[in-house]
């Protein structure tokens, strides 16, 4: 195996802020050149599959700053120091969706964006869903849409689900239903 | 439908990198309230999937500072500023697997972390693989690895396929096998 790994020669803040952190950090490649690295630090998310027993999927709506558009996403949200993803992921969903779980699993754990920071999402599947009331922070704002696979998949074909955690969730609930079909 | 915009009030550039830039909005709430936004503006990254005449998925290993890891994942690259990201598809598969592909197909895009970046990935299916040789930058340290479908899900469990793009493509090409056994 070939060795690939880059080492920190200096390392330079340059924002601290509610969310990331941004840090350059000076590296030494394989061959002995010199480069940078930007580097965006996150504390990471959760996110949550969870279906109904109508067979639908529980999504959000919300507005994105960043994409200047509003999204349908799976419930998610950042962990906060040293919480338990699992704990952190069923808060989210009562939060954004009013949805208990009776348990939560894991299905998979992945970096979002690993050129450049170092966000993982953790995604569970809620299992035994009973309804009840949301509760999202005041100063957030979402709304709860519950989609069968077909609109769903509808969805994403018109860019309306476009982001990697709930296309992930999408492919997953739908290979399991033709594995179990 | 809820009115979910936000209203940019005020944007401040914090720092302008080679590949990313960030900035800081703040942002009026559909309440009135007032919060800021760290926004991370990314030019966007297209990935390949690239399944080979032996049913083997094409795969890089590569060594990711913000992760201290190296990991496996599908050929991928950033865009280059008004380059096509089917051509640009093309040009990643090639320098860094040497594979040629007759043709290449849009299966989906998405936002890799809409919370606090708006970097897009466009991933492509390769089609009609030709082998050949991969001619990576000086400065792009590589290896080409390619696995069977349960290998690579294998890997995924063992946390070595760890991103959003590989992840779900790999989901995809599982959906596809489904769907046509």
């Amino acid at each position: 195996m070939r060795r690939l790994e880059e080492k920190t020669i200096a390392s330079k803040s340059i924002f601290d802020g509610k969310i990331i952190r941004l840090q350059v950090d000076e590296v030494e490649l394989p061959n002995g050149n010199t480069s940078t690295r930007e580097i965006v630090k996150h504390p990471g998310a959760v996110a949550v599959l969870a279906v109904t027993e109508e067979n639908k999927l529980v999504l959000v709506r919300q507005y994105r700053k960043p994409l200047e558009k509003t999204i349908l996403e799976i419930p998610a949200g950042k962990l906060e120091p040293g919480e338990d993803p699992m704990e952190c992921a069923r808060r989210e969903l009562e939060e954004e969706t009013g949805y208990r779980a009776e348990s939560l699993h894991p299905l998979v754990s992945f970096y979002t964006s690993p050129g450049f920071a170092d966000e993982i999402i953790h995604i569970y599947e809620a299992r035994g869903l009973k309804a009840g009331e949301a509760h999202a922070d005041p100063d957030e704002f979402v709304e709860v849409v519950e989609l069968e696979m077909e609109e769903a998949f509808d969805r994403l074909k018109k860019e309306e689900i476009h982001d990697a955690k709930t296309v992930t969730a999408l492919y997953i609930w739908q290979n399991r239903s033709l594995i179990s079909s």
